[in-house]
């Protein structure tokens, strides 16, 4: 028995066959045209799925049903995409439409969710039934697995763990408030820093950095810290102690066993990671007898979405 | 069938049957004597349990089990508490000592979520299947109920929701940590703030409320603000603003249906409750498509713990 587990994007969607134990099959993707409209979208979508059943030679039988994970607001219990950003999706009714379209049962969450599943199951956190997994990228992400099943709050519609206030009266964030934890520990965020840093201490080696990259990204304060710049050392002291509050927080709330990161700024690994755990070990006091959670870095990369949706049958 | 909800403080215990319905048959009670040790504490509730179970005829086949709301941290699944400040208990395998001495399942849970769980099935959140339940006194206590469920996090030591930093660097909280929640919205905090501003305003009918009273407790700065006082509507403000935003933390995680308060502070009723939901209209935003959450306060009082530690058999 096998499901098949579809990670839609922003410009593309991207489904494959997912095994019990995790693996991927051969994989399809369609692109997503902006000029269609929602229903067109879902229908081509159906089309590519009944297409890639009948040319993988899978019979109906053999697929416990399609895992979709959709960036957006959702009602995963209706399964209706409630809006979704990204896609200009309105109350739009995949559940429905899909099962009608392919004869087989669909499952919908969250892009965010469906990774941490992958990921909490197969990848990083497989020796874990207790998981948070935070992606830091243009915005933070968060997905939550409590005893080995997916954690998404009343409707689907809670686990927004990038949208937690961690400074009152704080940095703009892009929901509106301010202060957010996505407002300082995302990628968007250490870029606002860095530049201001940059222009604060034109002596810095953030600029030489920068002009070999062609641009300031995430990686010029962690770049210009390995170098021993002071301006990029502070820079990443900051960061981590205010992703390492975030994530202290998330402690107090889940008191989960492992913290998975991932997107683009969990590519600095072990060099931000053991920054992370001295923060933790010096902080984590007022509670005892509280385990250790460990921290670590995703493993199943962009597949984990697909794995994850594809795991809401699992 | 009944069970029987006992709710264990610093310095009293009390127990009761529960029926199904919530209801709260005759109370029984027992000091807790500090020169005791853990051991003798528990026997002396061992004892008690058995005398009322024979003064009131019930029959064993009839009880269901033993519910206990304990204040500290602990492994429910283990049924060890493995540290409570209040009562100075460690690694105490309570469950374990109370099924032998009383012959009847028992099973524990932190005493903020046994009075969630009695509020939310039978109290304020009667008519909801998801609810976070804040108390707001000494400390800020939390209790997280999804689908009818007590959300603990793993093995029972989450749900510390006083305990989540929404001032980076700010106020120090009892934890350890500095800027978290309680250190906003407990009623120490808020007495905290009242004599601050009371020092820079001698001015304010904070003082004469406060002579009144024979202390500056957490109401001084509600009545200063029910009489015009601007200092008090300055303290009222900020305490709204604060535990407004802590809130709306939780709403982003757990997207629940309903708020409920209890607690001292939650005495002030609508006069606070109003000026939470105007603050979160103001800023409910980033997130279209979500539910209402509706603001509550408490109804059971002090019985919600007893039928909440009874509820983990129904």
């Amino acid at each position: 028995m096998i499901s098949i587990g579809i990670d839609i994007g922003g410009t593309s969607i991207k489904g494959a066959g997912i095994t019990k134990e995790g693996k991927v099959l051969e994989v399809f993707s369609l692109p997503v045209d902006k000029q269609d409209n929602q229903e067109t979208t879902i229908n081509k979508l159906i089309d590519a799925v009944n297409n890639y059943i009948k040319e993988q030679g899978f019979k109906k039988e053999e697929i416990l049903g399609i895992g979709l994970g959709v960036p957006g607001v959702m009602d995963t219990k209706a399964g209706v995409i409630t809006y979704s950003n990204n896609l200009q999706w309105y109350e739009l009714p995949i559940v429905e439409m899909m099962e009608k379209g392919t004869g087989l049962k669909v499952k919908i969450t969250n892009d965010a969710n469906a990774a941490a599943l992958g990921e909490g199951r197969y990848g990083a956190g497989k020796k874990y039934k207790n998981i948070i997994m935070v992606t830091l990228g243009t915005g933070v992400g968060g997905g939550i697995i409590i005893d080995g099943k997916l954690f998404e709050g009343n409707l689907g519609k809670g686990a927004e763990l990038g949208h937690t206030v961690v400074v009152i009266d704080g940095e703009q964030c892009s929901c509106g408030r301010k202060g957010c934890l996505e407002a300082y520990a995302s990628a968007t965020a250490l870029i606002r820093d860095t530049k201001r840093a940059m222009e604060q201490h034109k002596e810095s080696k953030c600029w030489e950095i920068a002009e070999k990259l062609g641009k300031v990204d995430a990686r010029v304060a962690f770049e210009a810290d390995r170098l021993g710049d002071p301006v990029g050392h502070q820079l990443v002291e900051n960061y981590v102690k205010y992703l390492g509050e975030g994530l202290l927080n998330y402690f107090n709330i889940f008191r989960p066993e492992a913290v998975i990161l991932s997107g683009g700024i969990a590519n600095e690994g072990e060099y931000l990671l053991s920054r992370l755990r001295k923060y933790f070990e010096e902080r984590n006091y007022g509670f005892q007898g509280t385990p250790k959670v460990e921290l670590l870095v995703s493993e199943l990369g962009y597949d984990s979405g697909k794995i994850g949706a594809g795991a809401l049958f699992f």
